[in-house]
């Protein structure tokens, strides 16, 4: 996971001014999180922006890890996503929690990976606030071999 | 539409590391920009996070110029939205155009916030490369007179 978040904040900018950084993790799920303060909007809440980066961060995270099984680059890329705002963010840090899918959806997912070369997850994600979900996301996401090793 | 951008930019810290910036304007849209330098992923084109929130932002400006009619203060917020990544995004800047809604639709808004001073409003915006709509994105804004406002 922390290998994760610095390639992102070696090669995606915009994560460093968001500051994103690696928290917990379960076989379940895994967290990413980022200080309030740069992620401010005007209302003294988390910026709408940040929340849906850091929930699109998560998911990224959630299907790099389960590539990693292939031993090998791939390339992923988020197709689409659904976000609803339910109430203000407070905490601080702001954090996104990215659940892993079933053990069957995985399996799935690598082997279609493995034999086609491409495959696509569906993937959750929320920011809590207290015990309330207070930000909900799901999202595609697309992972394929590099062009040069497809035939 | 320079007005708003000033005050994302002076309220919203990540707004002026994405570097926002007015775009060209119509009766039917307005266009928000972003160069593409500080909004790479590690493919070198527009990571999504920035294309995500520019969209979010656009559909906000609208919002807001459509507010400018009640001639005070309305908070704006964005309640859920959805984005499709279709294509790479390698133009820049980046360019979020976001489409004003049906006069009939503008009209039903301002009346029902001017009546219960609440109202939602629903946007689409699109990233384009060349003519083809590389990014597509729609959203429900949600602006209402502040709580001092409200009897």
């Amino acid at each position: 996971m922390q290998t994760l978040v610095e390639y992102l904040r070696n090669h995606v900018p915009l994560t460093r001014e968001i500051d994103i950084r690696a928290g917990s993790q379960t076989d379940h799920w895994l967290e990413l999180t980022a200080p309030l303060h740069p992620n401010l909007n005007d209302k003294q809440t988390a910026f709408g922006g940040s929340l849906a980066t850091l929930c699109t961060l998560s998911g990224w995270c959630v299907c790099s890890m389960l590539c990693r099984e292939l031993k090998q680059e791939i390339d992923i890329a988020v197709i689409d996503s659904q976000i609803r705002y339910h109430q203000p963010v407070t905490g601080d840090p702001i954090t996104a929690r990215a659940c892993f899918p079933a053990i069957e959806n995985q399996q799935r997912f690598i082997e279609m990976l493995r034999k086609e070369g491409r495959a696509r997850l569906n993937l959750k994600a929320k920011v809590n606030v207290g015990d309330t979900t207070a930000v909900s996301f799901e999202a595609s996401y697309y992972a394929r071999l590099p062009d040069k090793h497809l035939g």
